[in-house]
């Protein structure tokens, strides 16, 4: 499975240095902090206060995804990849909307998403200096992290309460800024328009990550309120001429995680402990639902959206842990840590405040290397969505009961109407399919941590794990809303008194739990916050101000110009047609997974070959960013981002423009697609005609 | 300029060992020593000896490039770019071939060529045992080796006396087998059909030499006897299918010069001192070109084919350098060739025989270093056209003066027929541009070897590169067909007598020409070829004797199966289709080299665009297999090689399937173009509907 990237290797020599000695297009920039003065150098026109303003409020953030209300009556834009859990939870044994993808052609077919939840962030504060003044830096470590904690569960709380918003707490520069972001949030969302699985994914797994690329991977929703449209006070316009080439274009999106300036030791943790062992519980995982995918179709569609899901991400984690491992990439990384440490430890003042904070994160992230394989192992988030939900019921009914800045962060006043409407998801469950993931992930554990580990001896008893497995989903009633609903309103007195099995089992994996989550807060989140919060500042000292902070899932900016590459030696173009899809089409004998959907099919004749379908831009993006708009600079909507090239990978851990490019859906072809494959040609014109 | 060739330098490690362990689809075979069993084995069928005379004699060599018969009615396909040099000296201010095409729509519109000639490998028989037994191996080397020429000419005088045919000696194995080959010849060669160089070479520099391609690189000639289309014996039939993918196919052909069984010391000589001195002449000599070509659109037009072989061969010896440079591959050359010597060694029977054979070629290499770069330098062939006339003019008439086996090999009987044809040719000299290339190469070698050369005196006297130059190419008549006739015919004395300063030019550098290349036979050639001989027995005894030669321009034989290939992380097809055409240039917006000329821009709507248009094998081919036919197991024309990917520089020193390809154009988008493009539908049909 080795990805041979060896041109990959070779391009990390011309990785940019660390954040703050950004060049060229890169940037992940908050809102806050646009680089108004570089991108006015280097294109000669910057956003404005106002532009900025229209643009973030017309984002919209879908929770690991991206999108954009694109009408003033509350249409909003995503990929198909990011609207794909919502299409595999609606659809069922007869209706197979990935498959056969989604058209509703009046309001009234437009479909209530089982639990979606959209959000804008509406308006964001600064509160470092509160949070820093809170901290006594000389109590222990443990004590200055609960001393962090409650300053910012206190200042979320104040926040809630006065805006009325959803208030989320973001820590920025790992650990040198700590900012409230504050969110209007919509949960009747409904789905309007999605192309058939095979038009939006077309390539599949071997085109994923790379370019020239031929997708149509948009969808559309439209957000209600109050059983009507909304009507959003920003949206944004959808541009008649489409971008141009080497023309300056904006990406405003929610990119998920960088590490461009994390630690070395915390890259060797990554490279030795975390990547792998991810990637080893990815395949098994996805081998577990293809071997339930291979019963029959019904069980290959119920898979259909985890198997997408875990197939990128294994080639995404795949491609890092291949870069961490290039020799190349650390001894560059060592290089400019030593430099900059150098320069600490030649200041006094520096080397007194900040000189220690990186043998102290190595020395945690040695701590971790003991515990971190177990913690990953006992770990059941998101491995099955029965589990997920006992879990939540046991954890929530239990922090309940604690005053509101006491409680885990995610159950936190501010945060649980969110968390109520997905533990109430009405999203069917195949619980044969849980079963299959289930077991394997017990299984797993089995294998690493031995059956005289505590926890496997908590989750097995003197059962298999198939036993395990079955036994809970056989047993247990929360597939059933109802039953759900009745636990949570009946609090931690009805969930410990439930005898559901899976109930029991998850109030007896509670207490690991959260020994394990607390030694992690306090050995590992601790120090990595606060010592990389001295880094950060120490960084600002020297460096100045003018740096943008790692990723991490919330809004950024990022600015950059449509522009192919070359690879090999010929040119890479920056755009692909509808002629290029039609072509990689026959040149595989429309054979998987470069086939055409029928439609798409069909539509050869109707079809203008020569529209633009996908374009590749400098924009510095990561992993979810998929969704986001891409924007002009009059803030006109010419494409929306749905990857990168294989290169960009490298992005997780530094920027360069030389191969690594964005990925996007040309706005034209949306529009060409609409009218001329999916008899969607109302939809095009309430975007099109929108004033 | 770097080719970022870092995929290749992995791909290195893939390279398949020397020749005698040839492995999956590897092999330049000579048609007499087909691998038919291996074939049989892997494809289940296999060449007869009928199917192998009959592709041998359709198949047909343009000195430098492939071709084949195609009709009984004497039709000849091979490359646009075989056919450029051709097309270049057709046209003229009025009339651009290479940019207009040329399409002959009746037998009377063909047009005769100025200097081409075709010839067929009608018999072939091994003369190894009479040479080698006229060789004294206890005697000098120079002696060795001129007992060994004296044998050959001998030979070969005595095969054109018997059979009328032209004669040329072959050596492979480098030393190892001497062979005669025996062709049929022709000199009135007509141009029936070309396309516009912009179809035929779409995408240009930058897509030469890799895939997913888009090229029409076709044309076709008419061999004519006694005023008539001769009726070829042989010629290969049109299939109608086309090739399938994972189909066996065949590609019979002249590929030019192999490195794979070279020795170490060998390859670090071509390294360090021949491909990086030729790379620099031919940037240099490109310079000159483009400096001419700047003057203006004739200009443009004159320099065009010398700018376009200069500019390929450039990226081919970049490539070939840059692999040469890879540590890897010369470590892998020196272990293959320890382990080699080692087995030698450890045969007491073998050692003495062969055991010295690598550090004499050595020795031969280190000799070489102090005088290659001189010799290199000296070297004006191909240079000049002029001054290829007044040498070939001086030369020859010296060399008619000796008995025939006495003469260098090239005015041998059996060759002055093409010595003559070629030194009278009436294609048109462009005395300006003459002069600007021939005052570069002067230049740099005064630059390089100093005014104190001997040489350097010889060719400057007190002038400077320009002036002497400019003196020698206005002062000539030798553009003039008749002067060159006149001198011929005149012989010896007539030359000596001769006032022409290019002559006189001529004359005086003749001696150091003769020195040079005495020096060049007895010091360097004879030992790689005494000596590589010896090695090639070593191989033969220890390894058996189920092995190819590598190439030396003589028609070979490979087979391989149409397929697609893995770059990066995606799949890249087996075929292009026009889709793929349409696509790349409306993805460049039409720029050059991505323009479509006018009659492809027009014939959008008409062509059928899925139909296939490029595809790649998996056979062994290397420069000079361009316009070699790809045909299916019927022996039946499926296709016509022009070019290979980037990764297919390897192939020069080594056998790897992974990614390496041959790239074709399909035979059904040749038939699609002359339908639906070129209005040649009676082209069509001669190749169809022949029985």
């Amino acid at each position: 499975m080795r990805l041979r990237l060896a041109l990959l290797a070779a391009a990390l020599a011309s990785l940019a240095g660390p954040a703050l000695t950004a060049l060229a297009d890169e940037g992940l920039w908050t809102f806050d902090h646009p680089p108004v003065a570089r991108i006015q150098q280097r294109y000669g026109v910057a956003p404005t206060p106002q532009w900025l303003e229209h643009v973030r409020r017309a984002c919209v953030n879908f929770g690991g995804g991206s999108g954009a209300f694109v009408s003033p009556d509350g249409l909003v834009i995503t990929n198909h990849h990011v609207a794909m859990g919502q299409l595999a939870k609606m659809s069922s044994r007869e209706h197979d909307y990935l498959r056969d993808g989604f058209f509703a052609r009046t309001r009234a077919e437009e479909r209530s998403c089982p639990d979606l939840e959209l959000k804008v962030l509406w308006s964001l504060s600064d509160v470092t200096a509160q949070v820093n003044a809170a901290i006594d830096p000389k109590a222990p470590i443990e004590r200055q992290n609960e001393q962090r904690k409650a300053a910012l569960a206190k200042l979320a709380d104040a926040s809630t309460k006065t805006t009325k918003l959803k208030t989320e707490v973001v820590e920025l520069y790992n650990g040198g800024q700590f900012w409230l972001y504050r969110y209007r949030t919509w949960k009747d969302v409904r789905l309007v328009c999605a192309p058939e699985e095979q038009a939006a994914f077309f390539g599949g797994d071997p085109d994923n990550f790379s370019f020239p690329r031929h997708d149509l991977d948009f969808a559309f929703f439209r957000v209600y309120e109050n059983g009507q449209p909304v009507h959003p006070e920003q949206w944004l316009r959808w541009s008649a001429s489409g971008p141009s080439e080497n023309e300056l274009v904006f990406v405003p999106g929610h990119p998920g995680r960088t590490s461009r300036m994390r630690t070395v030791a915390q890259f060797e943790y990554e490279r030795d402990v975390e990547r792998p062992l991810r990637i080893r519980l990815q395949e098994l995982r996805l081998a577990a639902y293809r071997a339930y995918a291979a019963q029959g179709p019904e069980q290959a569609r119920q898979s259909r959206s985890a198997d997408r899901g875990l197939e990128n991400n294994l080639k995404r984690e795949r491609g890092f842990l291949e870069l961490l491992s290039a020799p190349s990439f650390l001894l560059r990384k060592r290089a400019e840590e030593a430099a900059l440490r150098a320069r600490v430890e030649g200041d006094p003042t520096l080397a007194a405040a900040y000189g220690g904070a990186w043998d102290r994160i190595a020395a945690a992230e040695r701590d971790q290397r003991a515990q971190g394989r177990a913690r990953t192992l006992r770990d059941l988030t998101r491995v099955s969505r029965l589990v997920d939900v006992a879990n939540g019921l046991v954890r929530m009914t239990a922090e309940l009961e604690k005053p509101n800045t006491a409680r885990f962060r995610e159950y936190q006043d501010s945060n649980l109407p969110s968390q109520r409407f997905q533990l109430l998801s009405p999203a069917p469950v195949y619980s044969a399919m849980e079963e299959y993931v289930l077991t394997t992930h017990l299984q797993v554990a089995l294998d690493s941590l031995g059956a005289g580990d505590p926890w496997v001896k908590a989750a097995l008893g003197s059962r298999t794990p198939q036993e395990t497995a079955h036994a809970l989903v056989s047993g247990t009633a929360l597939a059933d809303v109802a039953v759900r609903r009745q636990l949570l309103e009946g609090g931690r007195r009805a969930v410990e008194a439930s005898n559901d099995p899976l109930i029991v089992w998850a109030r007896a994996l509670d207490a690991p739990y959260r020994e394990q989550r607390r030694w992690f807060e306090d050995h590992v989140e601790s120090v990595e916050s606060l010592e990389g919060g001295r880094i950060a500042r120490a960084r600002f000292a020297l460096e100045g101000t003018d740096a943008y902070p790692d990723a991490t899932g919330t809004l950024r900016l990022s600015y950059g110009r449509t522009a192919g590459y070359s690879q090999l030696t010929t040119d890479v173009p920056w755009q692909t047609t509808f002629y290029g899809l039609y072509d990689r089409s026959a040149s595989f004998a429309n054979r998987r997974p470069f086939d055409l959907p029928e439609r798409v099919a069909h539509a050869a004749a109707k079809v203008d070959l020569a529209t633009p379908l996908n374009f590749v831009c400098t924009n510095d993006i990561v992993g979810g960013s998929s969704g986001s708009p891409v924007i002009d600079a009059k803030g006109e909507m010419v494409g929306i981002v749905f990857d990168g090239n294989i290169q960009s990978f490298l992005w997780t851990f530094g920027y360069s423009d030389e191969q690594a490019r964005c990925v996007a859906v040309d706005g034209r072809a949306v529009i060409e697609a609409l009218r001329k494959i999916y008899d969607m040609g109302a939809l095009a014109d309430e975007m099109t005609n929108a004033k």
